[in-house]
């Protein structure tokens, strides 16, 4: 018998992490009588006087969210991360490694407004949104050795306001993920001489077997050991190391590529699309000031949870934890899915 | 400053595959406006002619469940693995590689009555459910590199059916999980000469910071590097390497303390609590039946989403998955609430 992807069970590796995927295609019929989630519709009201995250409310801690008119930034009232706490002690046994931890978190509003999202916000408030970006990043990135700017989209990903923002993390030290790119990424470059996300995209180009959006500057591909049903990586054409490295005709472009991109997940399953995203580029700080960042590329990564409409998601559960991720459709049935999917008109516009 | 475990952000090491937690225990104040979950109560009816899992009930695929009056094991009607695959192409693109997978899937009920869950069943009709893992290894192992016997519980845990079961996966390669295992205790038998999680509990026996039960075959700890936050992890002592190992005697006291544990996670917060657990043991198969396995420690290792009550979860979003795992309370508080947590008496049973 022939090997068919979208029929036949195979494994697919991370290039990025070492890391294995099992790609179950044929497992897509089964049924679903498990937790449905609460479909994401844009029900908030334009302001909420109870919503901390909305201009002139007072917050928890007694301090007053200021009247902002684009983006507005401030520092999370309950951070993970703190600038100023002792280290715990060293230990020479193996078994009970303890190191420091150190940094900030901020929280980022998008836009006023409560009932906004990045698709349903014009290319200009998005612009907005990426020069905040790479303001925050600019003054961070001078002391800390990672700047984690992530989203936490809707419900279901763990998003504990629907009031359109993100969050920035910055860490004194190089967090797992980002450490282990560091490590595959420098490995293929002392090996090819080029960094492999570069090679990624000529080959992706080549094929055309997963691109969800090109344009000059960015290419939107669901990558070929994507974990997530809808999991995509939106990757710089230009061979840039940070964010703060992009020009500004860039910047504009993404955030056409990031409205377009949010416009095709909404559109899929008709509501608001829940994901996690963060960007991922060379790391920071005085630590990482001088050495090489040849072999990285700037990119960010979204992590949908939905698998077959907008209540049936995927859950990372038992096999998952124990052994490794499992996904249904393919990548590839994946791409054309979001391909599909109409990037220029929201579902909601009139 | 001194360093207070319970107050100062820290890391810890996760010696079994070399990964990092970020511990904010600060954290836990902060207020929760996101999802809520169903509170999961025991509101099953004994017998639903519509669940598929219940004696005598036809399933999707028009085969009839026995009418088994203890444990029941069937092949899965939508598995993940097929047995005979086509294998994919060998490609010598370090970006593009897929490799075979093989195996197959079962589901196994605990019991006759989709009302029970295993706190609620006897140790008795427990030791029923370990007998059956046993078979079942029994039979797979013989063929299969790795056999993942692992139970979803809850909704909350992507378990799609209400009636007490757990399922195991068998492959024909080593996952991504028990890979990294299997290098990492190697490498420590290598270095120290016995195995690591030996080590490990002769330490925590030490300690006593930890332990959530204790007995003669059996040690549940809160790991020092838990991820979750009511994580634990079910030991053997008795240098077992595998669930089939196990005497009459470990058998009955595995019973008797898997109803403990899970008794009390149902009384921590007044429910039916979720989780995905499963057994880690010494690969199997032709492949591994000549290997030592001197440095495993059979284990089984639960993952309770849980966070503040019955219905506030932790979720691995954002920054967990773009970065690193992050936890709010202590292993060690987690461990101090479980062992405060009554194992005895469940707060159903009048
Ligand atoms: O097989 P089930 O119970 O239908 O499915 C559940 O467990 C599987 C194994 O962990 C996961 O892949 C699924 O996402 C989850 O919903
Ligand atoms: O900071 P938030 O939005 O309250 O919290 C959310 O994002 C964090 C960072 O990914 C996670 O640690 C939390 O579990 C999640 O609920």
């Amino acid at each position: 018998m022939q090997f068919v992807a979208t029929e036949h069970q195979h494994r697919r590796l991370n290039p990025l992490n070492g890391q294995w995927v099992l790609v179950s295609p044929h497992r897509m019929q089964r049924p679903w009588s498990g937790q449905e989630e609460k479909p994401q519709l844009n029900e908030q009201p334009e302001f909420d006087p109870t919503n901390p995250l909305c201009p002139g409310v007072k917050r928890p801690n007694g301090i007053i969210t200021e009247r902002y008119d684009s983006t507005y930034v401030f520092d999370n009232d309950f951070p993970a991360l703190l600038e100023q706490v002792p280290s715990p002690p060293a230990s020479d046994d193996p078994l009970f490694q303890a190191a420091p931890a150190r940094g900030n978190c901020r929280v980022m509003c998008f836009h006023p407004k409560s009932n906004l999202t990045l698709p349903t916000m014009s290319v200009m408030e998005i612009r907005a949104v990426i020069d905040e970006w790479i303001r925050q990043f600019n003054e961070l990135s001078g002391k800390y050795a990672w700047v984690q700017i992530f989203e936490n989209k809707g419900a279901a990903m763990g998003c504990s306001n629907p009031h359109p923002h993100c969050q920035i993390w910055s860490c004194s030290f190089l967090p797992t993920e980002p450490q282990q790119k560091q490590e595959r990424l420098r490995a293929y470059y002392a090996t090819h001489d080029r960094p492999m996300l570069g090679d990624y995209m000529e080959r992706e180009l080549q094929r055309k077997e997963r691109i969800v959006i090109e344009n000059p500057d960015w290419l939107v591909v669901v990558p070929y050991w994507a974990i997530w049903p809808f999991e995509t990586m939106l990757i710089s054409r230009n061979n840039n190391k940070r964010i703060n490295d992009l020009t500004d005709n860039q910047r504009h472009n993404l955030a056409v590529t990031i409205k377009q991109l949010t416009t095709k997940y909404d559109n899929l399953f008709k509501c608001s699309f829940p994901y996690s995203m963060g960007w991922h580029g060379a790391p920071t700080g005085p630590e990482h000031a001088h050495a090489s960042s040849a072999h990285w590329t700037l990119h960010a990564i979204y992590y949908p949870p939905l698998l077959r409409s907008a209540t049936v998601r995927k859950f990372m559960v038992g096999f998952e934890l124990l052994a490794m991720p499992q996904r249904d459709l393919t990548p590839e049935q994946a791409a054309q899915r979001l391909r599909d999917s109409d990037g220029t008109k929201h579902y909601l516009s009139k």
